[in-house]
């Protein structure tokens, strides 16, 4: 799916792509696959390839150490995807985008053809990400 | 070149590619075409295009109103990129990338075949570039 969507990766990328399934054990329905490109105090930026169907759960990104929460941007590559913010749902097709607030509670689920998603943002500590289910561990 | 490269632009978007000469008058040598997608407080992403063998030239992002200065990290999506840092010359292919400590002088130029490049940075504040050669106004 990243190289239909024109996106090269070098080798030590390919074999480092992240793979979760949110600790649900249902990675067809719940989960995320993610390339990291940068992650420093400042900026991060990543890929996110959802298959067809798949559903990143409800989560926020709260404030960490006096600092405000995670700030993202997903601007869709290939494909579409359904973003929900509390009762509002944004439809993103390929070239749209939508900068998130911090501490916003969020989810969003890909079309039937997957997606691809450019995720840019503040710093990641998905350690501290607040699901509503708490059956979910982000590690 | 940014369709060859598989990135999809909205309409809007299309109309807005910012197009600089940093005031030399000699684009195809001297310039850059981009594509703002965000520029919040905290975050900026951008594509970049340089022609064949265009170059932007020597400058660095210093601390503005008690923030350290911008920090950006270039991908290359397409073509070659000379990064220039002092000294040290850095070739960036397809996948390869860069980060770019703040207040950091660095130039760039694209190789024989043009090179399309996406930068995600903390805030652009271009107005505050400060650039070797004292005939460039960046406005």
């Amino acid at each position: 799916m990243l190289a239909d969507a024109g996106i090269v990766l070098t080798p030590a990328e390919r074999e480092a792509i992240e793979v979760t399934d949110f600790g649900l054990g249902d990675l067809e329905q719940y989960g995320l696959q993610i390339v990291v490109y940068v992650n420093t105090e400042r900026v991060c930026a990543k890929e996110l390839v959802l298959f067809p169907g798949q559903t990143c759960p409800e989560h926020r990104h709260p404030p960490v150490e006096g600092e405000p929460g995670k700030e993202e941007t997903f601007r869709v590559r290939r494909g579409v995807v359904h973003l929900h913010l509390g009762e509002e749902e944004i439809v993103l097709r390929p070239g749209d985008q939508h900068t998130i607030p911090p501490d916003t509670l969020h989810w969003f689920q890909a079309g039937d053809e997957g997606a691809v998603v450019s995720e840019f943002s503040t710093r990641s500590r998905d350690e501290t990400d607040v699901f509503t289910d708490p059956r979910i561990r982000r590690v």
